[in-house]
């Protein structure tokens, strides 16, 4: 598995740009990027926070899954990412120690990390994230 | 405010030795402290990543904040917390920028830390917490 670091914490917000005015004008951080990420029918903005990032994520369709997240649970704390060297085969360690998957193998997420999911059920209600740069 | 990282991610659950068991067997982290904080009442388990920590958070009754939080939401992410030069500077900065307070001076928290919360309705839901080394 080889986790280094905590890669991000993402944070599903109702209003992206009202959002970044709290984390910039309140918290004092500084949004370095905005980038909208199709497939996931978001649009992110990231913080850099020690070596954590954070990342918002605001839904660009009510059907998508942080628009159906908020719908369900309201704006709040929606994953946890972890930095290993290869997100795929972490994903495939996970599922040998028996953790349910949401993805099988990693696939293309925001900043062109490869990406994949455990499935809350298998992680005490964590959604969690393992991620690896290309 | 001057936060220089994420100081931890409290994640509530409901068994702390099965919790403790899955960080470690399955993500591979290792604990290095078990702590009751008496007047929060919660048993708390300690992970280091990268600069940041995991606190997990089990409750030692239901009528204590993550006993109530896990009735009413179940096991998850329940807040995350900043690190600052003083918390109860880093408190009254945000209430001057318009934030709802849990707390208007720091406690002391796990760690021997001193400790105080942002209200969630100021923060877009998230539990926000901000501390800082005696």
């Amino acid at each position: 598995m080889n986790i280094s670091h905590i890669e991000h914490i993402g944070i599903a917000v109702e209003n992206l740009e009202e959002s970044i005015k709290y984390y910039e004008q309140v918290l004092g951080m500084k949004c370095y990027s905005i980038e909208e990420v199709v497939d996931q029918k978001v649009k992110t903005a990231f913080f850099l926070v020690g070596d954590t990032k954070i990342e918002l994520l605001e839904s660009t369709s009510p059907d998508g899954p942080i628009g159906k997240y908020i719908a369900k649970k309201g704006q709040g704390i929606h994953h946890i990412a972890f930095a290993v060297p290869d997100a795929t085969k972490a994903l495939k360690t996970a599922e040998e120690r028996g953790v349910l998957l949401v993805d099988k193998v990693s696939r293309k997420g925001a900043e062109g990390l490869n990406i994949g999911f455990l499935h809350p059920k298998s992680t005490q209600g964590v959604l969690t994230e393992l991620c690896s740069k290309k």
